[in-house]
């Protein structure tokens, strides 16, 4: 099978190092299941895992696939032959950038069945880091009467995670907050759903306060952790909720936490795969109702570019495009 | 009526800086309550406390009473004078280091029937801060049956937070776990309820693989955050839960959270008393359940030293005592 990966780290200005493979194309065992890739998205994590030391060459990315289930493993028990599905994967074996793809059960789901595979590559990485952020750090109830009159502030809305979190934060009840700061990503943000945008460009406590909202009971961090940690931290409640998902650059003081007993959380869509706990299910779980409700109406898919042809050209311009830090829901490849 | 405080911050090798004060006995309008004030007892935060600049003079610290309601604001519906009541309070006001405070309903719950107000002046900070770190911040179930096979850490357990917490999260179904160096403290967590009572002065980590433990649910740091901080991240489940009651020294790396994805609050009891929060009926429902369970056999009270009359002397005697930090349970001083 053709696969696209690289030899050795590298970054963009060195040039497009990624190379095409010849591969076997694996047969599922156990609950594994061996899916015909159709469409795979391309995140910013692959940027990250692209400058990282490859401990097995080739390195194969990608994190998000749809595909056909072609033979699945003799104790799979969810899926079978033909089955239109998707997933995010682990960063511990062969990712999505390839004809086919092994994949573990309890982390797929179907697929929507209302939707073309390149629209549902948008929802698996970053719905299931939603899900997790909002369900399982925060704790937010299953049932949406529950969360009324709770806030969340997801600070840079716009990109792939912000913009499915608006959708199914909305969906569950919370009052919906986001920044923003172009025109058309402010946009975006009330088109899928959200209450009220801030301009990151501009002091966001005060522009809280002239919406008559002093403090908010969760915020979700997807850029700048360090820029943004005392400003969480100033504008969350007492006993609130703060998530990030974009690493530190420096350490921090975690007794500013105390004054109000605040709890952080650093969320990793990967730990539950790479430490194959005991509730992976969970990832099949999340993304079978993400699924639910795109065919209900409830959440729309966030794609917003298609490449055609998965090759080392086309690769290499979706890594550009996300080291922009300027997209705008996801970049999908069609295989 | 007659209180004990100071008027300047001090150190106890500045000698007894404690002084007796004369202070006009407040009357309680709307949600507040007049207690005369029984039995109090003495917390490491009134040491932390006694070091702060004084804002309002005469200080009178005191973070724990039980006594009977004198009378009751225009407001009150759940107490009435004569009622035996047990309350922490907040240290934006005067403590209960007097004959007499002034306390908000909400904050306040009946003491036990069954145990002496010596006995019952161990249970409100403590079983506060125990009650928010499994409830609030673990977001353990209400349920026992939900939190069997999950397993808590508590370091340092013997003190008079974790006496408590071994007691609330054996009875809520948590497989406990604590940490104890000396013979005594060893028998005093196996006697209020802990599964495991691991030697904090040997390698943490070995003792619990030597209990065919790998990781924990939760774990809730009573003492050095700093000294722990990286232990219980190697002994944490991903997707584990950290909390502490003990400021850092120093700052932290946080990135060091994201590979197990996991959680970290700064479990602060005095939080919603000093923000005034919406749920601050949260401290009358923890402490009522509390009672509920000391009068049900379920759990006792953790009072082992006991001294009489509120005077300067008692008082400093106490704020050594609990400084050399060998405290077992909870000192109590009858006024």
């Amino acid at each position: 099978m053709k696969a696209i990966g690289f030899e050795n780290p590298f970054t963009l200005d060195q040039g497009n190092q990624f190379k095409t493979f010849q591969l076997n194309t694996p047969s599922p065992s156990g609950h594994d299941i061996l899916v015909k890739v159709q469409s795979i998205s391309v995140n910013p994590v692959d940027t990250k895992q692209r400058l990282l030391p490859v401990e097995q060459s080739p390195r194969i990315l990608g994190f998000d696939a749809v595909g056909t289930v072609e033979a699945v493993g003799n104790e799979v028990t969810m899926f079978k032959v033909g089955d239109t599905v998707m997933y995010s994967g682990s960063p511990n074996q062969h990712g999505s950038n390839a004809e086919y793809q092994l994949i573990q059960e309890n982390l797929v789901a179907h697929a929507p069945n209302n939707i073309s595979a390149e629209q549902s590559a948008s929802l698996p990485l970053t719905g299931l880091t939603a899900s997790e952020t909002l369900f399982d750090c925060f704790n937010i109830s299953y049932n949406p009467d529950d969360n009324k009159g709770k806030s969340l502030l997801i600070i840079n809305a716009a990109g792939g995670v912000g913009s499915i979190t608006i959708q199914i934060a909305k969906y569950y009840g919370l009052h919906v907050i986001t920044t923003a700061s172009r025109e058309e990503t402010q946009k975006w943000c009330y088109d899928l759903g959200a209450d009220i945008v801030l301009n990151h460009k501009e002091d966001l406590k005060q522009q809280l306060i002239e919406h008559d909202i002093n403090e908010v009971d969760y915020i979700f961090c997807t850029f700048n952790t360090d820029m943004y940690y005392e400003k969480m931290i100033d504008m969350i409640k007492p006993r609130g909720h703060i998530a990030t998902i974009v690493a530190f650059n420096d350490k921090q003081d975690l007794n500013l936490l105390k004054p109000k007993s605040i709890t952080f959380s650093h969320e990793f869509m990967f730990a539950r795969p790479i430490h194959q706990t005991n509730d992976m299910i969970k990832h099949h779980e999340y993304l079978k109702d993400i699924a639910i409700k795109v065919e209900q109406g409830h959440y729309q898919p966030t794609t917003t570019q298609v490449l055609n042809g998965l090759t080392e050209d086309n690769l290499y311009k979706a890594h550009q495009i996300l080291e922009s830090q300027s997209m705008i829901g996801k970049l999908v490849i069609n295989i």
